[in-house]
């Protein structure tokens, strides 16, 4: 079988390398462990989608993705799994369902800015499955920007409630995950008014539907927003709010609160930062999470390679070339491979800079929030941004059978793109992290940035030597970032505000310069965790991985590192080095890709299974899963439209 | 209204505008006659989708897609169009339908491969509907080359027929448009076998279906593959075809057939040119009707991006600020805005070329089929290429509501996806254009390539002057295609296998070559098109719009120019005046797109209607049109799932 010859073929110590990722990704569970839950996940009723999930129109798509979310939780309470244990669970089957959102933002809301009285109050409910929320903050006419947020909570003293509206139609709440079906809560985001005064928008968790019924309640308007690129197993919900009354405990009160003179009181000036904290927090998650959806892209998009041919090859006359022998097919795929790798050795230490950012907000010292919130908005762009290509590199790579469903490859693609833009639009992020990293040119500048305020120097070394290249790229983020700096004074000389010239001029350069800063922190990050490899076939295998996908990187950085004084020549060599690498990463592929060790039933895939078989696989779900197919009541229905005739 | 505040600040002759551009698309209709056709076709039954289309499932979807066809049909005789006006009645609307299929492929198939007799025996029933036809020639595990396919036809002298069969599960057909439900016949391509001999892949026209029944014949196994990424109105299907037999009338006797004696005979060896052709204008078609979707994508996104406010504007802070203020958004719209206009001019140029080859085949002289080729596959693929992110650029500007099909961009994307697939994967076929014009160093070489073979220049002359761009194009396009011959001598000092070199070696940067060989080309046929414009505020700003694509495009190629000796601080300045081209364009945004006159009808937007409301518009299709949004039952039963409880 091919998938098995290409295993033998491979030069990995396998155990060894899947076992380095997984300290990588799980650090506090052994690897044995992590084999166990995932086998007994997929073993566990309702939490694999079954191929035929690819023929659920919506209705009955939710209904499997609810059956998912509770069956998920139902395993992770009675195995009493850890938090990461719990992380495991969860990311070896499908991101998001409608119970997440509860988990992912409801709860940890409650927790910050409930007070404790509030979170014991909710909490075993949520727990229990009674009460389902939904996290409403986005609005029809308001996406990043809360504070433009126009939904109202007017407080009305004499009968101590809070009064709800959603004044205009840009006010209603829109694309909330869960709400459309499922929730009976919502943790709604409203201005707050009292007595006359506006004091922003704050948080409070507010019943929506009857807990026995399930019937909308009076005041309240809810609706599901339609079908989507991607994510329709979410019932995406939208809340319009019509005087609508809730007793003043729905406030959540751990900064803030009506007190007993119907006055607005504000205890905690920390409370601000706390909230960052969860954005960044989030944002960080999403970063560290990419591994996920590209490495089902890879193993997918891999293994078909190996599999399908097309040509005549011509070394072997008599039989057709494996895609994979192709340069463009090593290309499309090697290249995110090296990216995939490099993130998972980058998620540590963006992970790092979370955690400590963490402490000193509980501590309240420290600057490591801004930092956080610097390197979190700048990895959560382009790590989404290189994910989202590369699974669609991966997509493409299979041809025709990319295009249909039973590859798994377009629902894993749309269901990913919209982390580019939820979550903080990768435009907005992008500015958000070079405006805090261009400021540090006057503020006392992070470790992790001080190389793009150090003098520079021409970088100098061997073309396939790692520090050359990781000067490389540094010299490039301190020219853009220096550029970015200098265009920012020309222009203020005839423009004297300061976010009119980073909107309207600065934003094409700005984010090309955060994406140079970007790439010398992912390499550095990467070349370090090369560093920590012990095996040495391994460590040899990714390293060449680490050169083919650098100097393609580099590669297009050329303009800016001639001009710094780097010969053409060595660039050139660089990338005939890179190009080199192919051949051996060729040899590795399936090994370094099957080293996640990711399930048949998590890619659900018919082109990517451990055993290959693809097109009987394609064939039999096309014969006997597809409900439009052989299907004669509809080929008559059809044959109908034709007659009468024209 | 915000949109007719911008409609009235534009510097444009705007009808003007709309001719020029309608005389390049459509240079035979006059744009009153072009005008009259778009309000006949909205207002003919089942010609539009409405806004509840997004909500079909696939089996009402591939049936209003019928109903779409037969109206088309209907529509275009009882009308009786000239070709030109055909194509303005289906450019109108939607592009692929099950029908369309019938028109595209089949009917040309057998008035090409088919005799005399043959066409007139079907085609008077395939023009009444009677027969509905599919063209039947990807394999399950064959697509680009047909030389591998495996569905044999055995030719049987005793009884006059064909015997077909589908030898491996690699052979049956796959990926058939109309085949999953609609068809009742196939023009499909399998190998020849007479005597014993295999003659190679030959058309033959066969029955599938009863006339009557809508039957699957006996023999004959037919299914639907399932559901797509896009597309999913159209009925992919598949065939299985188990000692099948037909009389021998079926094999498309124009260039061969088999005589009474039972033996195979070839009458004309122009035949493989005639099929090439087909193949070369196939392409062209796609390459030259790219500006039918992006233009769709543009009028949805621009529109809305001057609807939709975000964040406080610094100018004036009691209010937001346009998403078309910022410069990031002009960037993702006025990049393809630029690619627009300049595929619109290469258009007309691309069709020259092809229509010439067409005249020289037929006259049986010339080599304009291989130019044609070459310049067709070249176009194919990055007209496709760019015109795909061009349209995703649209949707992503639209932040969260570009992700919801109600916007109408998810189905132009996903529709418009495997336009880089079908009809020679984009990989492919850069690498045959490569080919061809690396192969004419030693050839005569077509004037429109002779630049690639002139002694090197140094590029010079004024940073936005057109010459000077075009010049540094054309300066990389050579160096590119010289290096590219350069690394293949060398090369093939140690690997005799031609081949081989280009698949294992140069394909990564063979695609690159051929990608400047194709802005070169681009960019020439784009200023020849504005130097023919006449009302010159349009010129200007048309010619704004050109600085500002092609310095964006100039800008990635800076390494080599640089390498080439043209000064970084020149191209710097390119850039810059480009980057000052934003303002100006951003004035005419609306102007240059509404140039297009792209009707709500065919936008099937609830973001990018002529008159807004884009609030408005989701609110009302979300609540009125959805089947799963206030359904009691529906709800009920997601509640259900809840209990028993954990």
């Amino acid at each position: 079988m091919a998938l098995n010859q290409e295993r033998e073929q491979c030069n990995l110590n396998q155990e060894s390398l899947t076992s380095n990722l997984h300290e990588l990704l799980f650090p506090k569970v052994p690897l044995s462990r992590v084999r166990e839950i995932k086998e007994q996940v997929i073993k566990f009723p309702d939490m694999v989608y079954p191929r035929s999930s690819y023929f659920d129109n919506r209705e009955d798509h939710i209904k499997r993705s609810v059956k998912f979310g509770i069956a998920w939780r139902k395993f992770s309470s009675s195995n009493s799994l850890t938090t990461e244990e719990y992380d495991i669970s969860l990311r070896s089957l499908h991101g998001l369902h409608p119970l997440s959102l509860n988990f992912i933002f409801v709860i940890p809301s409650l927790q910050i800015q409930g007070t404790e009285e509030q979170f014991n109050h909710w909490f075993p409910r949520i727990n229990s499955l009674e009460i389902i929320g939904c996290y409403a903050q986005t609005e029809l006419g308001h996406g990043s920007n809360i504070r433009g947020i126009e939904t109202t909570a007017h407080y009305d003293h004499q009968s101590q409630e809070f009064i709800f509206n959603s004044p205009t139609i840009k006010s209603y709440k829109w694309w909330i995950g869960a709400l459309g079906l499922c929730a009976n809560h919502a943790l709604i985001i409203a201005q707050l008014w009292v007595k006359g005064k506006c004091f922003g928008p704050h948080a409070f968790f507010i019943p929506i539907r009857d807990l026995n019924s399930h019937q909308t309640l009076q005041g309240v308007e809810i609706g599901e927003i339609g079908p989507k690129i991607g994510l329709n197993h979410m019932d995406n919900g939208y809340l319009k709010l019509d005087n609508y009354r809730v007793n003043k405990f729905c406030m959540l009160n751990r900064f803030s609160k009506i007190n007993s003179a119907g006055d607005y009181e504000l205890h905690d000036r920390n409370s601000i930062k706390i909230l960052y904290l969860s954005l960044v927090m989030s944002r960080v998650g999403i970063a560290s999470g990419a591994w996920f959806s590209l490495s089902i892209g890879l193993t997918i998009a891999i293994r078909y390679s190996i599999i399908r041919r097309q040509f005549t090859d011509p070394e072997f006359p008599d039989q057709e070339k494996k895609l994979l022998d192709y340069q463009i097919q090593q290309y499309k795929l090697f290249r995110p491979l090296g990216f995939l790798y490099g993130g998972v050795f980058c998620r540590k230490r963006i992970l790092e800079y979370a955690f400590a950012a963490k402490k000193e907000v509980e501590m309240k010292s420290g600057r490591g929030l801004d930092l956080a919130h610097g390197i979190g908005s700048l990895f959560k762009v382009f790590m989404t941004k290189e994910t989202l290509e590369g699974i669609e590199s991966a997509r493409v790579s299979c041809g025709g059978h990319g295009y249909s469903m039973l590859s798994g490859l377009p629902s894993l693609y749309t269901n990913y793109l919209p982390s580019v833009t939820y979550e903080g639009d990768n435009s907005i992020l992008a500015m958000q992290a070079i405006k805090y990293i261009a400021g540090l040119k006057v503020k006392k500048c992070p470790e992790i940035f001080a190389f793009l305020y150090c003098p520079p120097v021409i970088p100098a070394g061997n073309a396939d030597d790692f520090t050359f290249i990781i000067h490389c790229f540094e010299a490039v983020a301190r020219l853009r970032v220096n550029n970015l700096l200098q265009k920012y004074v020309k222009i203020s000389h005839s423009c004297t505000n300061k976010e009119k010239i980073w909107s309207n001029y600065l934003q094409v350069q700005g984010i090309e310069a955060a994406e140079s800063v970007f790439y010398a922190l992912f390499h550095k990050f990467y070349i370090e965790g090369i560093a920590n490899l012990t095996d040495p076939k391994n460590k040899q295998a990714i390293s060449e991985l680490f050169l083919l996908y650098s100097s393609d990187i580099l590669y297009k950085y050329k303009g800016d590192l001639v001009f710094l004084g780097v010969p053409s020549r060595k660039l050139e060599e660089v990338r005939e080095k890179g190009l080199k690498a192919f051949d051996n990463v060729r040899k590795n592929a399936l090994g370094l890709i099957e080293a996640f060790e990711i399930q048949d039933e998590v890619l659900n895939s018919d082109i990517g299974k451990k055993q290959g078989c693809p097109y009987e696989s394609l064939y039999t779900s096309a014969k006997t899963l597809n409900p439009i197919s052989n299907n004669d009541r509809l080929a008559k229905e059809i044959k109908a439209l034709f007659n009468p005739k024209l």
